[in-house]
């Protein structure tokens, strides 16, 4: 069933796919991250961002950069120039306990797609947050790393039901 | 509140906390990442494995270079020299879905912890993953990342409550 | 005269200053560097800068992560590990003209000094308000990079005159 | 205001201007940075420099690398691939003092101009002279980093006027 | 005769090439190097590799890696967005000695070839075969290192003659 | 025999060796890489680098930055802060052929040997002559890259047989 892995070649080594002969087509994914956390530490987040931004600023950018970085990264990505790249970021307190959501969107014009951009930002963005209120609070954790949406490519666009 | 937040000084902006004063003691720290898929996504990771390794052994690299390069993707961290990092992936094949588990372990002698390097391993490790199953489904995710285990320095031993 | 060019040898040849043999110290150096601007320029910046940072914070994070890839830049620096990097930045809006003013402070333990961490943090971060700004106004310029303060090593403390 | 800084989103956000859209045209920028130090720590350069070229070599090597490396070291720059990079540094010595020039020269064929790559090529240049002279001299200092060309692209060429 | 150099202007300066003017072709180059060591150090690898594919994997990944990073090895080398590495490990073990030879190959479409990234890959295969063995053996060493095959570009196809 | 192989654990799996109960000793390595060419290609060299350095000396700074790089290339290698690292280069223009030939010399005081520091500086300084000289002649190869010395550690000094 190897064959199927597209990264793995007839005799099970890994490769890089070779996308040269692929068209340029322009590519746009979207992926989230949530970080999960007590109510008082979400709470800390918030109001720490209030005066200048610096809590969730520095999550933004890690992101941003991240996602450039990814082929240094992700072994068999390729080096996609990006042509933009956006992070988001949202804390919720919540009566129990408290999140910070980072969605990541990438675009490209590329010879294949963006998802790993998208997630690699969300991801190293997500962990920011985390190194900020380590301090708070041992027990934080990233909750998930989806992909949001996706779309450029012969594979066509693609969303992740939430429902 | 911001000032229980480390990484933000009095007029809310962030910084690295200075650990110049602080103790050089034997740091510790262990993550783990899951990434869930189908069961015959799992199948053909764990098949597409056995003949060379070529599936999780690139993760496994990616995840042990970048804990090397924590300082490099998350701003506020420190430059640590890890005495060791160590990666292990397992695939779980179950009826209705499948994973795989990625633990890395991150030691150092430094003047603060290594939960961030071992947070990044098991991401990025996650991520490697993630991008060599994605050619066979869309909805794979990464289920969480959390710190299991955490020695040395001050705030001494910490261990997840997995109950 | 080579001889006295430390990174060059008898021979004219650029080499790194073999430090092993020099003592751990602490260590820290200050840096300023000045972006001069139109007084129009300075002022969105400063306006811009309000709601949530995000001028600013990006040049101080892009500042802290380049003081921390110093010696990858700089051909013959040593790899230091910084125990503390940080950037300051104030916007000044005059009647004639504008500035933002970057000051970066690093500090280290180790056998050689960190005055060009803290000139290449300030000046990276200063490029990045360059960047920030240059669709408003493209006369924009770096005014001057400069150590301001220097201490720790044989050589004892230096404080810039600018009487 | 804040809607003329195009790095910064309508909620004050720091962002990758989008370039997707955008013509690739020919892009070339020219930027120079000046070392100012003593007449003799000139001279000493300028000596050092006959035989082998050591001093002022890997300047231009430093420079040469740092544009390749801009999009890494500047948050909302792109990744741009340049056509190339030329950088020159010229000594001269006066009466009084001394300094040593580096005009950097940046070409690629883009969606978004180089000047940040041409600004990163001459400061990190100034910085390597800086860290070569520093063990004569503590009062060197980076006089100005600024843009001397810009051309390609929709706003169409400019020139500095240095009348 | 420096003009024959092109990296190396009229002056003696080194320079990039500037291959802005230059046709986008579909480029192709591979690579080779030889690691020698005894015939027992090889048995190992051969042996150790038959499991898990570790020994001969980490190699072959670190020179896919390195393969997009010669841009910032090399100092005077093009950013190439590469369409596809691929590194593949043999590992022969002879009657007075064996050796493990890599082979990689690298294709781009671009205005300059690849075969720096051809060679930069099997060099960084080699060196991290070279790192697992090390232990083992002292006198391993890398016996060659030599490009084999290029084609694309204005100077055509090129094979080297190992009769 | 994988026990043998110290990067790979009881299961085959690559790993960083653990050096943290590893005591810090001063160590040192001094690597050789031969770049083999015509005699033509070797005067060219050798004329070529006498106004100004330009030839060689961009091998020796690329040669000087890799060492410091070793941890980013070869995964499993530590992170080494070196005290120095030299780099110098020969031409020898013989009557049949002619050569480059590039020494490096690498120091630190850590928990492990700096071989492959000296290597890789060898081997980029090399691969970066190969880039100089490709446009002139293509059958260039790099002849080996060996360890000529190594002290310090446990296992005490070693010096390589060339008789």
């Amino acid at each position: 069933m190897s064959e199927q892995l597209t990264h793995i070649d007839d005799e099970g080594r890994a490769r890089m796919v070779d996308v040269g002969d692929k068209a340029h087509t322009d590519r746009r994914a979207v992926a989230r991250a949530t970080v999960r956390m007590s109510a008082a530490t979400a709470a800390a987040v918030r109001d720490g961002d209030a005066p200048k931004g610096d809590v969730l600023g520095p999550a933004r950018i890690a992101g941003i950069q991240a996602a450039k970085r990814t082929w240094e990264l992700i072994p068999l990505c390729h080096q996609l120039p990006l042509s933009s790249v956006d992070v988001t970021a949202e804390v919720e307190v919540g009566e129990r306990d408290g999140r910070v959501v980072l969605v990541a969107t990438a675009r490209t014009r590329a010879q294949t797609g963006v998802e790993m951009e998208a997630l690699t930002a969300a991801s190293v963005a997500a962990l920011t947050v985390y190194d900020m209120v380590k301090a708070l609070e041992k027990g934080v954790e990233i909750a998930d790393v989806v992909l949001l949406e996706k779309s450029g490519g012969r594979s066509g666009a693609w969303r992740r039901d939430e429902a």
